[in-house]
C-alpha cells in the first residue's frame, strides 16, 4: 500500500483524491493546500492527515506525492520531492517557463525519482484504443491527423491573464497528443488564431480561437482546431487517416436518449467538460502512476513530455506572432 | 422497345410514367384514365396517345400494361389485359376479396401471361441488400423479424372507408416483406390493434395502430408495428436477428446537415412518405418488369404473393376480431 | 451511516457491495453466505463482519438488509426480516410462486418495513431521462411502446432448470419496464416464443426467443423481443411511440471508436451484459433505498411491482400453452 | 425551350447530357467532341445533332453552350461563346493561367452574356442547407471552417501532369466553398502538403496530401484538408463553428444497412465519388443555370469565383514553396 501526499485539494486535486482513495494499492495519507478549509474537508472525508509542505515531504510514510497545486508551485515541489525521493504525479505543466523546465527535470533526473506528467487525455480509453488499432496496422502508414478540441465556454479573464497564454494553457494537451498519436517529433509548426470568443481575453492578450499545422519528418502531418468556447458541450475528437482508411474517436453522448419529430431528431450534446469526459482516463492514468511506483512501468507520460509540448507550445506563438512557419529542432 | 399502355393518371401513374420514359426499352404509349385531364397532362408530357380501355387492349402495337387505376378495376383489367395478350403490372392489391383474387390468377394463368404485382418495397435498394446478405449467411439462420411500418399521416377517412381496411390497405406490404424476407409461409398469426390517432378512422370501422406477431414453421418469427401517424416522416425498418448477429436496415434521411448547440444535436427526419423513400424502389421495380417483358426474368411479386398477402390480412382481421392466435394453411 | 448486511457474496452482491460501500450513508456491516469462502473475500474487502442469517436479523446495528441470495430464499428471508423490523432491499424476484409472493407482501405489510424489489432497469438514467420526457409531454399521449431486451449468450441449462422459465427470470423485467413506462396495467397480454438457440434450453421445457404484445386500457400497446442470445452484447432498448412523435433510448456502446476501409464503417458493439450496461443503473438504485432508509422516498419499486410482474409473466406462459390472447384483471 | 450545345462527350459531358435532356425548359441541341465516337454514342442517345465548334457557334438555334471539353480549351470556346453571344456554362476551371483567366473574363464582360462557371458543390443540397441555416442565424457569428475533401484513390499520373497541380486541380473546389460559407475574401493563406500516396505523383512535382489555412478581415478562420485518396470512398464534409453552435454537412452513405455481430457494427461507406455524391448537385446547378438563361437570376458561380479560386491556389503554392504565410490582395 503506498501511502500518497496531495498537494491541492482544489477541483482537480478532488478527482485524484477519490481514484487514490478507490485504488487498492493507494491510501490518501496526506493533504496540503495553504486554504486550510478545503484540505480539511478533504482529509476529513478520506480520514487523511493535514501536512504542511515540510512535513510531508520529510514524512519516511510518504511514498508518492501528486502535485495538483497552483500552477507556479509545481516545480518548486517537483524538486523538493524528488530530492527527499519520493515519486512524483505531477499535473501539467512542469512550469510556463521552459528553461525551468529543463532545470527542474535535471533535478529529477539526478536524484533518479519517477516522474509523471499529467497528460489525462493519453490515458483516455477512446484516445488509447485508436492509438492501439493505429499501431497494429489497421490504417497502415499514418498520413495526417486532425484534432478537435474545443472548450465549452471561456475561462475567466483572471485565469487567462496567469494561464502563460492558450497555446500553453490548452492546447498543450493537443501537442502531446499530436506527438503521442504520430509516434513523431515535428520538424515544424505553423500557428494562426483569432480572439472571437471573449474580447476581454484579447485585452488580456490572448487569443481563443486557432489552427495549428504541424509536419512531421515522415511527411505525416497534423492538425488542431481549439476554441475556449463550443456552445455544445466539450468537444474532443480525434481523425487519424492512413494509407488503407480512417479511425476516428468521437465525443461520449451525454445520454442516448433521441427525440424524433416535426423538426427531426434530437439527440444529446457531448459530456460537459473534462470532469466528466476524462473520468475514465483519470482512473487509468492513476493506475499506470501505481504501476510506476510499485516498479512495473515506466511513466508513459515524463517530464520530457512536459517539456517538449512546452516547447510546442513556444514555438506556436513564435508562428504566430511572425507569421511565418517555424523549423523545429529534435 | 415495349409500348406500354398506362391505365391511371394520378399520383402513382405518374410515378412510373417517369420511369417507364426514363427506361432504354420502353416507352409511355398510351394513357388511359376516366378524368380525361389528368389523362392529356401526362400523354402531353411524354408525348403519348390517349386510348380507352377497349382501344388499349385490342391495340397490337401495346405489348404490356401498367395498371394504375382505383382499386375496385385492378381485377378486372387485368383479367382483360390477360385475354389480350398483354404483359401485366399491376398496383397492389389485385382485389380486396380473396376470392375474386384467385378467380383473376386463374385467368391470368390459362393466358399463360406474366403478372408483376407491385409490392414496391420488395425492390427498395436497403431491403434488398439486408435480404442478399442474409442468403449470404451473414447472420446464420434467421431467428426473428421485426417490421416497423408508419405512415407520416393519417389518410383522410373517405379513403379509409374504401380502403379494405388498414390491414388490407397497408399492413398488406409488411405481410410480403416479411414473407420474402423469412423465405417461408407462416403458421400462425396474431394482432392486437387499437383506434388510437384519428377518431373519424375508429367511426368508420377501422383501427390506425397495430402489432401484429406471426410464426414460422422453422420456429421463426416475426412482428409488424404499425401507425397511421409517426409525427416525424415515414418510418420504415427492418431488424433482422440470426444465430450471428443482427442485419438493420434504417431510415434514410432527409439531409445530414445536424445542428450542435446548448440543447444537443438536431438533425433530419427520414424522407416524408413512400414517393421519396421508394423512389429507387419504383426504378428498380420498373426495371426488373422489362426484364420479365424480354424474357430474361420471372416475376419476383407475381399473383401468388398478392393472393398471400391479402389472406394474411383476412387472418389477422380474424385474430383481432375472435382475441385468438390463428392457424395458417399453406 | 446505514448499517447493511448483505445476503449472498455472489456477482450481484459484489456489485452492490461496492455500491453500498462508495455511498457516504452506508457501510457495508456484514455479508452473510453459506459459502464461507466468498463471504470472507468479500468481508474481508470491505473490512466487514461475517455473520449468520440469525445473528444478522437479531443484530440491533444492523439497519437494513440487502437480500442477493439464491431466488428460493428470497421469500424467507423477507419475512425474516420485516419480523425483525430490518428495511429491506430484496432482487428480484420476491418468488417464482406468485401465492408465496403474496403471503410474504402480506406479511411485509403487516410488519410496516419498506421493502425495494431491485427492478434495476427502472433506475437507469437512459429509461429515466424517456419517462421523464415523456411524462414533460414531449410526445403526448402514449400510442405504442417497443421493448428490446436480448442477452449477450444464452445461460447454462443448470441455471434454466430453476430459473422458473424465460417469462420468469428474463422478461420479468420487461414486464416492469413496460408498466413503468406506460403507466397503466396492461389488460391483455399475448405471447409467442420458440427455443432456436439452445436445444438444451427446449429439452429443459423452455423457450430462448419470444415476442409479447400487451394492451392498456387507454388503447396503447406494447411489445416485448426477448433472446437469450443476440450475437452482438446485451441489447437494451425501448421506443416509444406518441402522438408527437417518438423517443428512443439506445444501446451503449463499449467505446466511440470507429474505422472506415474499403469494406466500409466499422463501431463498437454494445456494452457486453447488465454488469457493464447498467452499472449506473445500480449506484442510482441504490441511492433511492438510502433515500427511503432515510425516510426522504417511498419505494419506487415495491413488493406491488415484483408481484405484478410475476403475474403478467404467468399469464404470458398461459397465453403460449393456449394460443390464446389472454385477459388481466386489475 | 433552350437549345444547348455540349463540348465534350466525356464522363462529365454525360453527366451533363442527361440533365439538360430531363430539364423541361432546355433540350440537348448538338454535341461536339473531336472524338467522333463519343459524340455520335451521345447524340444518338438524345437525338441531337453533331455539330463542328464553328457550326455550333455560328448556328441562330443555339441558345445556349455548355462546355466539358479538356480543360486547355475552356477559355478559347467560352471568348469564342461570348462573341457569338451564347449563353455559357463552362466546367471549372476557365484556365490554369491567372492572367488568361483575366484576359477571358474580360471578353466575357464586353460581350455582356452571362457565364456560369462550374462550381458544382456549391448547389449540394446538403451544403446548401447548412450555407442558409448560417445566413438564417443558426450558428450565430461565423468563427471557423473545417472543409475536409478527400478524394476516394489517385488519378493516373498522366492526369497529374496536365492538372496545373493539386490546388489548382482539386482544392479549388474547397477554395469556392470556403469563400461561399464563411461570405468573405480571404486576407492570408497558409498551405503544408506532402508526397503520401503515390510517389509517381511526387516526381511529377505534385503533392497529394495538404492542410491549408485560411484567415478573414472579421477574424474566421477556415482550414482543408485534402487527399488524393481516403481508402473509404469520397469524403466531403463541412464544419461550421459559430457563436452559437456548430453546422456539420456529412457524407450520404451507400446504404443503410448495418450488421450487427461479435467484431462490433459494420455501415456502409460514403458515396463512392463525386458522380454519385454530387448527382443532385448536378441537377441543381443546371436548373440555376437554366433560370440565368431565362434572366430568372444572375450566375451564383460566375467568372470572378472562377478568378478568385484560381488566384487562392496559386497563392497557396506560393505559401507552401516559401514556407510562409502570404498575405492576399482583395
Amino acid at each position: 500500500m503506498f501511502n500518497i501526499a496531495l498537494f491541492g485539494a482544489g477541483r482537480i486535486g478532488q478527482v485524484h483524491a477519490v481514484n487514490i482513495a478507490g485504488h487498492q494499492e493507494t491510501r490518501l495519507y496526506s493533504v496540503i493546500d495553504p486554504h486550510l478549509t478545503s484540505a480539511e474537508a478533504l482529509a476529513h472525508q478520506y480520514q487523511a492527515k493535514i501536512q504542511t509542505t515540510e512535513e510531508a515531504m520529510s514524512d519516511p510514510d510518504v511514498h508518492g506525492v501528486l502535485i495538483a497545486s497552483a500552477t507556479e508551485t509545481h516545480a518548486d515541489l517537483i524538486e523538493l520531492a524528488a530530492r527527499h525521493n519520493k515519486m512524483i504525479f505531477c499535473e501539467k505543466p512542469v512550469h510556463l517557463d521552459l528553461e525551468r523546465v529543463r532545470q527542474c527535470l535535471t533535478t529529477v533526473k539526478a536524484c533518479q525519482v519517477p516522474l509523471l506528467v499529467g497528460f489525462n487525455r493519453r490515458y483516455d480509453p477512446q484516445f488509447r484504443r485508436l492509438k492501439n488499432l493505429c499501431d497494429a496496422g489497421v490504417i497502415g502508414k499514418v498520413e495526417s491527423l486532425l484534432i478537435t478540441s474545443r472548450d465549452p465556454s471561456p475561462p475567466p479573464v483572471e485565469y487567462v491573464r496567469v494561464s502563460g497564454g492558450m497555446f500553453r494553457d490548452m492546447t498543450i494537451h493537443d501537442f502531446d497528443m499530436a506527438r503521442f498519436i504520430v509516434g513523431e517529433e515535428p520538424c515544424a509548426i505553423y500557428a494562426q488564431a483569432s480572439n472571437l470568443v471573449d474580447p476581454a481575453i484579447g485585452l488580456a492578450g490572448d487569443i481563443d480561437t486557432a489552427f495549428i499545422v504541424m509536419k512531421f519528418p515522415s511527411g505525416a502531418m497534423a492538425t488542431i482546431t481549439n476554441s475556449r468556447r463550443s456552445g455544445y458541450g466539450y468537444d474532443q475528437r480525434l481523425e487519424l487517416h492512413g494509407e488503407k482508411g480512417l479511425l476516428t474517436a468521437g465525443n461520449i453522448k451525454e445520454n442516448s436518449v433521441e427525440f424524433w419529430g416535426e423538426s427531426g431528431c434530437t439527440a444529446a450534446k457531448p459530456e460537459h467538460f473534462f470532469l466528466q469526459r476524462y473520468r475514465d482516463a483519470y482512473i487509468a492514468e492513476w493506475c499506470h502512476f501505481v504501476d510506476v511506483m510499485a516498479g512495473r512501468a515506466i511513466p508513459e507520460t515524463s517530464g520530457i513530455d512536459g517539456e517538449r509540448a512546452l516547447y510546442l507550445a513556444d514555438k506556436a506563438l513564435e508562428s504566430l506572432q511572425s507569421g511565418k512557419e517555424i523549423k523545429l529542432s529534435r
